[in-house]
C-alpha cells in the first residue's frame, strides 16, 4: 500500500475543527452547544445579492475570464475606490475564497525554502498553504497584554535571513480581533522596503471596524506599489462564505502575470459566486450599519463577560469578529475537550478554538482560546456564562 | 524590487490561451475567428440543474461542509452506482472544479521531488499543478502512429525509480480523445500494485464514449482500493465549466483524511455549484444521448475533413471532444500563430492548440496540433476548410 505524502502527515488538524467530533457527541447527550469556535457569520447574506443569482439566465454556465469576470472586477475597482484605494480591473484576479489568493501569492512570489514572517497567533490555516507551496513560516510573538498590537521592527529584523522573503499580514487580526494602526502600517512598509520583501495583507475584516477606528489598508502606502499583494474576500464582508469568491489584487505586473499563470491553470473562479459578488457591492450602507452595530453589542457582551470572570484576560479588539482571551488554566486543547466532554450548566456548553492552533512556536497559546462572536446577544451572555461555570469545576485550573 | 518565485518563472503559458492576443488582433482586424482551441462546450447546462439553483432559497450563503454537502454526496454515490461504481459518500471529496482534486492529490500522495508517470501528450495544467506542489512529471510518449494507445509496461517501467510515487492518466484522454480498453486500465493495475504506486485517474469525459465503446474506471480494479485516486468533474459532464464542481474519489482512509486536511485549510467548495451539481444527477438520459448524437457528428467532421487534406493526419478517436492532428507543418506553435496573424479565407481563420503545450519533452508536438470540436457541424466545415485552405500556403509547410 503506498504511503501518504510527509507533507500531509506534518500538517496539523485545523484548531477550529479538531474538536469537532467532541461536540457531535455532547450534542448526542442532548447537551446544547454554543460555537463560539466558528467564525460563520449568522447575518442574512444581502437579498439584492441573492436575487442577482435568482435571476440570472445563462443558458451555458461556461468557464469565464481567468481572472474573473470584467465587468466584476470594474465593480469592484468602484468599490476599491469608495474606500479611498485606487486600483483598477487589470490589477484584480477574482479567486475561489481568499484561501485560494494565498496559493497564488505564495507560488508567484515564494520558491520552496523561502521564508515568510508572520507575527502570530495567526490565521491556522496560512500553514497549510504555506506548507503546500514549500514555504517556511517564521512566525514572531504578538503579545495578549498589549492587545497583539504589531511587534517592533527590531522583533522583525531578528528574524530576516537572506532566505526571507515576504512579510505576511492579516488586518483587523484573525484571530486577535487587533486593528493595526496606519503607524504600524507605515512602520511593515518600512521594513518591507528597506529589506525589499513582498507584504502580503489579507484584509477580509476591512469593514469590521469598531468605535470610530478607521482601516488603514497596506494599498494606502506609497513607494511600495510593487511589494504589496491584497488578499481580500465577499465571505465575511456580505456573509457570503459559501460563494467561494475573493480578490488578489497586485500593482506589481511581473507578479499579477505570474498569479494568471496559476489562475489559468484553474480554468476560472464559480460564475453564480461572481454574479453575487459584483451584485454585492451595490448593498447599501445601512446594511454595514447594521451588522457593526450588532457586532459592537456581541463583542461588548464577550470581551466585558470574559473579564468579569476571575482569573481572565481579553483585551477589547477594534476590529474583526474575533477575540482571543487568556484563562486560568492548564493547557487549552485539554480544557476546550474537556468542556465538551465533560461539563455541562443547565444542559448547555460552550465550545472554543484553543490558541494553540493559532500559533507556530511550541507552547504559546497553551491558556488562551479564540473566541469568535457570530451569535447573538443572548446566546453568547449564555455561552459566557457556561465559561464562567466551567472555569469553577475544571480540574486543570491554575489560579 | 522583490523578484518573482523561479517556480513561476518556469511555468509555461497555457497552450490553449496564449495566442489570445493574436486571435483578438485577428477579430479586431474583422478576421472571423473559428475557436477550435479550447474545450467549451456550446450545450446548454441541463435546465433543472440550473432551475434547481434559481429555486434555492438560502438566508445565509454559509461555509458548506469542507467535504462538500452530504445530500450531494449522497445523490453522488447513486449516479456511480450507476455507472458501476460503488462509493460512498464518505469516499468523495466535492471539490472546486476537477483542478482543486488534482492539488489535493499531488499534496496527500507526494513530497517534492516525488515523481510521477503521465502518458503524454497530457493536459497541460497538470504540470502547473504538479510544480505547485514540488511533484517531478517523467512523461512517457503515447503515439499519433497507434491513436495514443497506452505505452507499454516496459515503457513505464523503464522510468521507475525509487521516486516515483504515482502513475496518471486521462481517460478519455484530453488532448489526444484516446479511450483506454478495459485491458490496458488492468495493465495498468498490475504496475500500480507491483511497484506499490498511487494511479490517479483524471475521468471527466466518462460520459463521452462513441461508436457503442464503454468506459472501464480505474474504479473497477480489483485489490487496489488504497493505489486509486479518481478525479471527476461536472463541468463537461453537464457543459456547467462555470460552477467550478469536481470530486476527489478515493477508498484509502488515510489518503482520504489526509486530502480532507487540505480541504478544510480552504474551507468549502462553492454552495451555488453544489446545489446545481446535485440536481444536475437527474438529468434525464435523452440530454445525454443527443449531446453524443451530436459530439459524433462534430468529431466525423473533423477527423474526416483533416484526414482529407493533403499530407494530415488525425487518428479517430473514441472519446472526449479532442483530437491531435499531424499536419504537413514545421512548427505548430508558428504554425497556429501565423494562421492568426497572417492568414485569412473569405475573413474567416481557425484558432487551434500547438501541441507542443501538450508534451514534456522538449521537441515533440511540433507538428501536432489539438482541435477541441465543441462547435457545430457548419461551423466545423468551414474551420477545416479554413485550415486546408492555410496549408496550402504556409511558408513553413513541409511536404
Amino acid at each position: 500500500m503506498p504511503t501518504i505524502s510527509n507533507k500531509g502527515r506534518e500538517i496539523p488538524s485545523s484548531p477550529i475543527r479538531k474538536l469537532v467530533p467532541f461536540s457531535d457527541a455532547a450534542k448526542g447527550r442532548g447537551v446544547h452547544v454554543y460555537h463560539l469556535n466558528i467564525g460563520q457569520p449568522d447575518i442574512e447574506t444581502p437579498k439584492g445579492a441573492r436575487d442577482a443569482v435568482k435571476n440570472a439566465d445563462i443558458p451555458v454556465i461556461a468557464y469565464t475570464h481567468s481572472a474573473g469576470i470584467l465587468s466584476y472586477r470594474q465593480k469592484l475597482a468602484q468599490y476599491y475606490h469608495s474606500v479611498g484605494i485606487d486600483i483598477t480591473p487589470d490589477e484584480i484576479i477574482i479567486t475561489t475564497g481568499g484561501s485560494e489568493g494565498l496559493l497564488f501569492a505564495f507560488n508567484s512570489c515564494m520558491d520552496p525554502g523561502d521564508e515568510i514572517i508572520i507575527p502570530e497567533p495567526f490565521y491556522a490555516n496560512y500553514n497549510t498553504f504555506a506548507r503546500m507551496a514549500g514555504v517556511v513560516v517564521k512566525p514572531i510573538i504578538s503579545t495578549i497584554e498589549n492587545g497583539f498590537a504589531l511587534p517592533s521592527i527590531e522583533e522583525f529584523e531578528k528574524v530576516i535571513t537572506p532566505k526571507t522573503k515576504a512579510i505576511m499580514i492579516c488586518n483587523p487580526n484573525n484571530p486577535t480581533g487587533c486593528l493595526y494602526s496606519e503607524e504600524e502600517i507605515h512602520q511593515l512598509g518600512e521594513i518591507a522596503k528597506k529589506h525589499d520583501l513582498f507584504l502580503f495583507a489579507d484584509e477580509v475584516y476591512r469593514e469590521f471596524c469598531y468605535d470610530g477606528e478607521k482601516h488603514f489598508s497596506v494599498m494606502h502606502l506609497k513607494g511600495l506599489e510593487d511589494h504589496v499583494i491584497l488578499l481580500d474576500s465577499v465571505s465575511k464582508r456580505y456573509s457570503a462564505c459559501g460563494v467561494r469568491i475573493g480578490a488578489f489584487i497586485t500593482r506589481n505586473k511581473e507578479v499579477y502575470a505570474t498569479a494568471m499563470k496559476f489562475a489559468q491553470a484553474r480554468l476560472s473562479p464559480p460564475t453564480y459566486g461572481q454574479i453575487l459578488g459584483e451584485a454585492a457591492v451595490d448593498t447599501p450602507k445601512e446594511y454595514f450599519d447594521a451588522v457593526i452595530e450588532d457586532y459592537v453589542a456581541r463583542r461588548n457582551t464577550v470581551v466585558e463577560g470574559v473579564n468579569a470572570i476571575p482569573g481572565c484576560f481579553c483585551p477589547m479588539p477594534k476590529g474583526a469578529f474575533y477575540c482571543v482571551a487568556r484563562l486560568p488554566i492548564d493547557d487549552s486543547d485539554r480544557f476546550c475537550r474537556w468542556i465538551l466532554e465533560e461539563f455541562n450548566y443547565n444542559g448547555e456548553t460552550t465550545m472554543m478554538a484553543p490558541a494553540t492552533g493559532f500559533y507556530s512556536s511550541k507552547g504559546q497559546g497553551s491558556n488562551e482560546v479564540r473566541i469568535s462572536y457570530c451569535l447573538n446577544v443572548e446566546d453568547l451572555k449564555k455561552a459566557v456564562k457556561c465559561l464562567e461555570e466551567a472555569l469553577k469545576v475544571y480540574p486543570g485550573r491554575t489560579n
